[in-house]
């Protein structure tokens, strides 16, 4: 392609709203435009990479017998209505009216839509497994749109899904994925980090984030050097349950006016926080449930909701909870309570003694609870967000933490949507089974962020060869010089035929090409200046920055050379 | 691809609620699945099927510099504001809200988008010409959707935009757009007739389409055996204004009770109908409008709304005619009218003499009125609709009709979108002028009906070697002789390195094979049956039915001469 023709407007300052590098790169050097918050038009370069990943993500599904196919983007209310979703997936849900009214949604994912298609279309255990996946705009209306295309309304996905007679089967297809998906992931040069995720969210058991490490990602990788990985969502520290030998005390009512914090708590009554227990209040699907947490600990709402197995979780306000207990928020407690349906304490509070709680009395807290004597929950479970330093779950590793781009995402999903959907096949003994599914998505235009957040220097992108927008940038130094047309002229048409070559044929001075070639970032750039008249051009490889000089009819070896 | 994995629904049956042969074959061969009224899955025989065509497309806008990007889908509506088209589109427009209760719709084409970025981006007329094109999902909520992927509510178009300084640019552009549409369609193997279409709809002057001849299309196109190609929308017939010696005879009132229709008119005065003026009034953009057409001619609406240049024109109803005339429908005429601010009379009106009208006086007509003497129209032009049999424009050949399918569309836009959405750019004087832009459209989802309708017999799809979801399909008759398998198998190894093969391998009966494979239709099957066991198998040509027998290891060399 001639750049004379060829669209890609870049900026010399940086956009001052872009606080992501990868957004500001992709906005000075022509890849994307913004349209509306979160929604953007991918340029010619940024539709390059973009073919580039899905070509690559295709090769490596076809590797793994996964079809592709294409789902619809507007869908009836109908099919989300089936699963439970229409009304429990929320504001980020788009939802429009047909003219005849009629409800529709724009897809955020499809497994609903695929799951009806096999409802229709699968009738036996001989027709099992397979899997079938797409690459396509999903819509997501976030609240806070941001980082470019890290975090968008309108995105490009690949969302693939196995349907599988049994377990079994199940289990390879995830597998095969898993692999196929890390083959993907290092052929776009981006690095990864499978870590646990969060089944929940989908329905299923079993799930692997794929994080890209870097500094901009909204998500905490928690890993070790021994080989733990996981969102800090799911990631877990080691706990073992201690004999507590230590005698129990008389309970005893403080009065602690004014005390709103749990490190105020702990100066007034001159305690370690370890030795308070937090009480804090949720609404789970409506209903209040009390969560019990060791005072110098968060809860974690993503452990805790997959705990109770609810639709919906939040925090109670401070008016619900003084209507729930006539007890001002801080001085709420489990002994005694009897507006929660349900106790949840987190796993270390097993280990405490002689502790502090709130008395259910505005304004006063109880010294020496303990477990039993005093309550008794009806569940502990692990519900805490872990601390960088930490042991891992086997305690034999300290927990190191590093922020993350989630790319991708593979879920066993099990029967969740079947049954909801009713997409059963008749087994060996002709009886109807439900369907086993998985659900594997990667987020492409996403990835491309996450490329450059990882490849890139002060000057631009330094694309990995895989998926370059161009192989070669052919740079002619001076367009009115004759003798350079006509090397640059012949030289394109010889790389074209073996290379995605750029051409700068632009009236432009040096100065400018250069630094659109730095922001294009192509892996070779090969130079037509001053000594195209002894036959002689400069080839440079944007990654290392050396430069050789060559004849010119090295050029076209040497490249095959080096990109293979 | 092995058939035992590959998600390809096939139906014995011909559903009864697919009209059209291309969508009863779609949904038998398990190409396509309606999700809702003009929703349809491309599953992966469809998908393999767009992707073929997708890439022709490709090649051939790369081939004449355009380069590929890609708008978003789901558009703020303050672009088409912009344009006027928010409010003028009409109920065909997807119209949503986001969660902060602002306006959006999905897109239904990209004129505003398109022309917003370079308003933006483009400064300098050295920036010009260039042009952009995308394979994108479109959306338009019609209101009767049908025939499969021919008028679907969400379908894939490729949509092109260029820029130009000067109207010779966008002359060239036209041309080589033009000329890249009519190599696509070639290896797409469908036949198209570039007919003379539209611009109205679009605002702009030149326009062409490609209409592929097929008896369900839903367009008519009129042409002539010397070249004369135009939509029915746009056709012309032969016309020349004739001296008119008829002595003028005297006006005459005559009553015509219960009189309904020109025909009976014509009846009851025993005159011909075509000696009756049609008085047909309309609501052009609220204002109304006297059209008067020979009597046994119809208004072309396209062609009226052209001429009138508005944005909305609808028959006016019978309760307006009588609230603007105090006249019954069938007794409105031109004689002594003040309602419509204009008349406007068909040019073959100019050739007559003493004919009958409406005498603005319920139940009566006039006799032998004459123009000038009568009434005088403010406008005479071409506002028929052509018949079949008339002469074309030169009045050297005659008009026939077909009925097509439109497949293509390109418009020479002017400025209509650069002038309303300011996308100017600085001449080589220093001054700002409005963009000069094109639009070109290829239906990519409808090609792939077009083709079907043009290519299939009783049994299933005959599709061209280009566009074919496989080249090969590899046929094994028996699964549990082992002879065959192993044959087979290595077959495919071979074959899958050469070309694109699905391999049978699933559990079933010849028959069941042989009926897929017609509905598949792929240019070519390779049968492993029984003389296997002497190296031996049947290669067939499924466009000529042609069948011949050779060794195993002259396959792949027949099929590369075949294939090429």
């Amino acid at each position: 392609m001639k750049q004379s023709k060829f669209f890609m407007p870049t900026l010399k300052e940086t956009p001052s709203d872009a606080e992501a590098v990868s957004h500001q790169l992709m906005l000075r050097g022509g890849y994307v435009r913004q349209v509306t918050a979160g929604v953007y038009s991918y340029l010619p370069l940024a539709n390059r990479v973009l073919s580039k990943v899905s070509q690559i993500i295709r090769e490596e599904m076809e590797a793994i017998d996964s079809s592709e196919m294409m789902m619809p983007e507007l869908l009836p209310a109908s099919l989300w209505q089936k699963s439970g979703r229409y009304d429990s997936y929320g504001p980020n849900l788009f939802k429009l009216k047909d003219r005849h009214e009629r409800d529709f949604i724009l897809g955020p994912t499809h497994e609903e839509t695929f799951t009806e298609i096999v409802a229709q279309e699968i009738k036996s255990y001989k027709r099992l497994p397979f899997s079938l996946f797409q690459i396509q705009t999903k819509f997501r209306d976030e609240n806070r749109p941001r980082f470019g295309l890290l975090r968008g309304r309108e995105f490009i996905m690949k969302d693939g899904y196995s349907f599988a007679s049994n377990y079994e089967q199940l289990d390879q297809q995830y597998e095969d994925m898993k692999n196929a998906y890390l083959k993907i992931f290092a052929r776009t040069g981006v690095e990864v980090k499978p870590i646990i995720g969060d089944a929940g969210a989908m329905g299923g058991s079993d799930s692997l984030e794929f994080g890209a490490p870097a500094a901009i990602g909204e998500d905490t990788i928690v890993y070790t050097d021994s080989g733990y990985a996981a969102n800090i969502e799911m990631a877990s520290s080691y706990f073992v349950k201690e004999e507590n030998n230590a005698p129990l005390q008389d309970v005893e009512k403080v009065a602690t006016p004014n005390i709103k914090t749990i490190a105020d708590l702990a100066d007034f009554l001159k305690i370690s926080e370890k030795d308070i227990v937090k009480s804090v209040v949720y609404i789970a699907d409506e209903t209040p449930v009390l969560v019990l947490i060791r005072g110098d600990q968060e809860v974690n709402e993503v452990k805790l909701k997959n705990l109770l197995q609810v639709e919906d979780l939040r925090l109670a306000t401070n008016d619900e909870q003084f209507e729930l207990t006539q007890v001002k928020a801080g001085s709420i407690g489990p002994v005694g309570q009897n507006f929660a349906k349900e106790v949840i304490a987190d796993c270390n509070v097993q280990n405490m003694a002689n502790f502090v709680v709130g008395a259910n009395e505005t304004g006063f807290q109880l010294k020496n609870i303990n477990l039993n004597r005093d309550f008794t929950p009806d569940n502990f479970a692990d519900i805490t967000v872990v601390k960088e330093g930490e042991l891992d779950p086997t305690g034999k590793a300290e927990l190191k933490f590093t922020r993350g781009i989630e790319i991708g995402h593979i879920f066993k999903l099990g029967t969740r949507y079947s049954e909801a959907m009713n997409a059963k096949f008749l087994d060996e003994n002709g009886k109807a089974q439900p369907v086993i599914m998985g659900s594997y998505g990667i987020g492409v235009s996403r990835l491309l962020s996450a490329i450059i957040e990882q490849h890139h220097d002060d000057r631009g992108i330094l694309w990995p060869k895989e998926v370059a927008p161009f192989e070669v940038h052919l740079i002619q130094m001076k367009m009115n010089n004759d003798e350079q047309t006509q090397i640059s002229e012949k030289m394109y048409q010889d790389l074209q035929s073996k290379f995605e070559v750029l051409y700068d044929d632009r009236a432009e001075r040096p100065g400018v090409k250069f630094a659109d070639a730095d922001l294009l970032g192509a892996p070779f750039r090969v130079i037509i200046g001053k000594k195209a008249a002894e036959g002689i051009v400069e080839v440079k490889n944007n990654q290392t920055k050396e430069a050789v000089e060559l004849q010119i009819s090295e050029v076209a070896n040497y490249l095959k050379n080096e990109i293979g």
